[in-house]
């Protein structure tokens, strides 16, 4: 039973709405894609889930994009706590960040009346296990998301920490294929063009 | 029928979401809620559907949320050609910014394969009319999230433009009780509060 009143719950929704507020000052490795400055892990949350709108015919038959769009506006919240990790940086301690973004979806989540807490730490669950086909499209537009930015700008990222095409085929390129062969298809002979030219 | 090939559809696609990524640089009168700078346009896209997916269950029976969702993920991409008008700014010539944002969505939404671009044009169209109850409730959501972020930051842009509760009773709480009654009970005792404090 939910020990909330209808007044309690939304007051408790509108805390967490403004606590949400807070991704808008978590910086990403990736640039906008005029160059200007680094993209924030708010506006990222809102590209991927246009991605996931735009792109729903590229999608697998057992895919829900109505799901994978709520799952990628919550995938990024724990990085209010934990921050945003480049997947090609250094130092990389996959554990140590899986406990703290753990411990941020507790303390998110939690903020919520139980039941829909509950359902929204589901959710995000689901979107980290990348088990479901919903979840395996959502990383894969999580993923192809920052390397078209990066082409767009003309390397950035790649330039900044060394990427090799061998690497980036293998950290970024597998999860794009998996969830979406059609998008990988489509990003890879241009990313391979790229590193031919500045590799 | 649709001319373009699975290949063509795809990389018309792509182009369409590189051009929405020019949402991050349309500044919004908002600021965030540590004050630290305005908000933009893509950020707040992302917040406000943030909004619709928590609030969810103040919704009346006839929204569906998931169409809120996607409408409030596209409803300001006109703003990169149009720009954004504050509700509170002076000289404001409606008829000239609904011409611009009209023919803004011309080009934004002609960019995608015909069939789709239609459809994202009619969803456009619905949320601008508001006379849906889904194109309501995604209106209250979109006209409350400044006002929350207003309260955050005690004051922002009410001080900058000069707002007078019954200003802000009209032009905001009219719209917000509309789609969303019970968001605007929440609201707008604190908001009366606030001019009660420094109007
Ligand atoms: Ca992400």
């Amino acid at each position: 039973p939910d020990p909330h009143t209808p007044q309690d719950a939304l007051s408790a929704r509108m805390a967490f709405l403004a606590e949400a507020d807070r991704l808008k000052t978590v910086l990403r490795a990736s640039l906008l894609s005029d160059g200007s400055r680094r993209e924030n892990s708010g506006e990222h949350s809102w590209h991927v889930a246009l991605y996931a709108l735009v792109l729903a015919d590229h999608a697998g038959p057992e895919v829900d994009i109505d799901r994978v769009i709520r799952m990628l506006l919550i995938h990024d919240l724990v990085e209010i706590d934990a921050g945003d990790h480049p997947i090609h940086g250094h130092n990389h301690d996959a554990a140590a960040q899986e406990l703290a973004e753990r411990a941020a979806a507790t303390r998110l989540f939690g903020m919520l009346p139980p039941a829909q807490g509950a359902a929204l730490r589901a959710l995000w669950d689901e979107f980290e296990a990348a088990e479901t086909p919903s979840a395996q499209f959502a990383k894969s537009l999580d993923r192809v998301q920052p390397v078209v930015q990066n082409l767009v700008v003309d390397g950035g990222p790649w330039e900044r920490f060394g990427v090799t095409w061998d690497k980036l085929a293998q950290r970024v390129g597998r999860p794009i294929a998996r969830g979406a062969p059609a998008l990988w298809d489509w990003v890879a002979p241009r990313v391979r063009a790229w590193f031919d030219r500045n590799g």
